[in-house]
């Protein structure tokens, strides 16, 4: 499960990828802080928003060096910063949609991508009768033309929303055409090569959030 | 962002909705222990696999009680047992699908709800055409008989894969009609009164966690 690398041949530690899972947690917190005003917070404000223990969060952040004076507490800018630094959420990012079905359309017309410099710049579809259509002013096109919207467009990240037998082929030509990241809504498990990451929507550990509270009565 | 609820007139400690959020995540690591043949396991072998420190751990556990002998570890099978008993999973939950379309029939054949105690027993949409149709074995209805189908067949659970624009509406009937856990597919961050658990898939932070290896080079 939690995928613990460490490379041999580095002199960097590689850092786990649930500590990186991690970082964005964070870095909602600060900007809410930010947001409240709050310009120095300590390890025990930021666990007590994320219910994570001041040790956890200081051994998280420990992996990039040091951030915070001890006793002092963190700049919540200079870490904001630093943090959005590390995830590259200070550039713009291209992303390219596969699927303009219902799921498409509604991926194409959600507003909370762009502030966080999420592009989506393209968007494909098999289904002639779509290609074409703009759809939230993205023209859809022909998945033959991946490899070419790719290169075009200058784009790194796929959002795969096509229905669940076609994910792993779509997947596969993803990876072909040098996609690195891809966010894939169908509810399957798709194998990528190492080189190339991946994050399946996983409904079940949602569902199991949830029970707790049918069980336990009303809170 | 974190809801740290405590309630004062109870003398029970509410427990924080993120610990119940991370319980599916011990379960799933201990589920691997049992099938790797390990029989008793310390917070330190627990955090290992999840890169959280043996203090967390033992925070989140004790909220529960006491799990463990100190300086014996938990036993692996106990440890399961009761945090599947604490989160309801040992126990079968009725689900409903609303909205059957591309996603809706993948959520409707994914192989990952039933081992974990999730049966998708009803299926409904508005489109006249998918109305008395059959999709992995379940029959789809009206929306219209939404209230009937929930009480008839004992349902608590809904998932919710609806156009974006219907998600407020078909969510508002849900609570209405007694649903108290909903799992919404769409984009977006739909209301519901205090008594409902909802949980939305959030693109975002899966993109954000994903930024981090394309800034950081080909790990």
């Amino acid at each position: 499960m939690a995928n613990v690398s460490s490379s041999r041949w580095d002199d960097q530690i590689a850092v786990p990828e649930v500590v990186v899972g991690r970082l964005p947690q964070y870095v909602r917190v600060l900007r809410e802080l930010l947001s409240d005003g709050v310009q120095v917070a300590n390890s025990q404000q930021l666990g007590q928003q994320l219910q994570v223990t001041p040790a956890q969060i200081r051994k998280d952040l420990s992996y990039f060096g040091r951030f915070g004076k001890q006793g002092r507490g963190y700049s919540v800018v200079r870490l904001l910063d630093e943090l959005q630094q590390i995830l590259g959420l200070n550039q713009q990012w291209n992303v390219v949609v596969i699927g303009v079905g219902r799921l498409g359309r509604a991926i194409l017309s959600y507003p909370g991508f762009t502030p966080d410099g999420f592009h989506i710049v393209a968007a494909l579809d098999n289904n002639p009768s779509l290609i074409g259509q703009e759809v939230e002013e993205v023209m859809v096109r022909p998945v033959e033309d991946l490899d070419l919207v790719v290169k075009e467009q200058n784009i790194t990240i796929a959002v795969v929303a096509v229905p669940v037998g076609f994910t792993q082929q779509v997947i596969d030509k993803l990876v072909t055409c040098g996609i690195r990241a891809i966010l894939n809504y169908a509810p399957s498990s798709p194998q990528v090569p190492d080189t190339v990451k991946i994050r399946s929507i996983d409904p079940v550990l949602s569902l199991q959030s949830m029970t707790y509270y049918l069980t336990n009565g009303g809170e």
